[in-house]
């Protein structure tokens, strides 16, 4: 697994007011994705995004935030952090090899590799000794270049 | 503010179990930074960096992750979530402007700019809209190349 990250996802609560933090406020510039829901910009090698925590905890296959926090209280599985980092393959194989070996070193299977409603491939491990949660993940639309650096539109 | 990031920081409950996942498991390098308590990796222009839960808190001037809890149980502030990212800077007076332009975009002071135990000098701010935290900082030991990318020993 070459080492690199692809992307860093915070789970917002309020989308408008933290893009226009970045946009407005610290003059950063949203990439050419068009989308109500989530926000992306590029970080040289890396994209930081921007989505609502419910989505971002359905998208792990998780129960939502609140349900979440219920469960925690009961004894039951770490809170959701609200935020993942994902490691970008360059096909639906590399996810599935990739996600095979984070799997064989340890890691808790949240989400096996399947097709994802946005149009690309996608499993969720949790890293061992903490509650976070590593997307593993093949976006057709978010090219790689030779070094594996995520290149936005 | 360039737009880009330096550090994602993953706060764990065991750097051990996390090391030996990034490192035999996935075979990931280790940086040469000498520390038992922070695990740094170079991810191209990034660097992920592990480090203790609590220690994380700390350094960011908040309460542990149990106190956190209770608070927000007391209908206080929102969870830590374990994360955090840093935009680092290249000297004391940039992270003092950084952090001014970040307050004046509406994110709230968490810990305003102060020499810190590493060497460093660094602030935290809440991201608008989110209950992420953003460490805005200037370490001596991890030089900046001229596009800004994190450069480890």
């Amino acid at each position: 697994m070459e080492q690199r990250i692809s992307l860093i996802t915070l789970g917002v609560d309020d989308l408008t007011t933290a893009r226009a933090f970045f946009e407005s406020g610290l003059g950063w510039r949203r990439a050419a994705v068009e989308s109500e829901e989530i926000a992306f910009y590029q970080c040289d090698s890396i994209a930081l995004a921007l989505f609502g925590r419910r989505d971002l905890a359905a998208d792990a296959g998780l129960e939502t935030p609140d349900e979440a926090e219920a469960s925690k209280e009961a004894g039951g599985s770490p809170a959701f952090q609200a935020v993942t980092i994902a490691w970008n393959g360059r096909s639906e194989a590399e996810v599935d090899s990739t996600f095979a070996q984070a799997v064989a070193a340890g890691a808790q299977p949240v989400k096996p590799p399947q097709r994802v409603y946005w149009g690309g491939y996608s499993a969720y491990v949790r890293i061992p000794g903490s509650p976070h949660l590593l997307e593993i993940a093949f976006n057709p639309g978010f090219e790689l270049d030779e070094a594996g650096r995520i290149c936005l539109p």
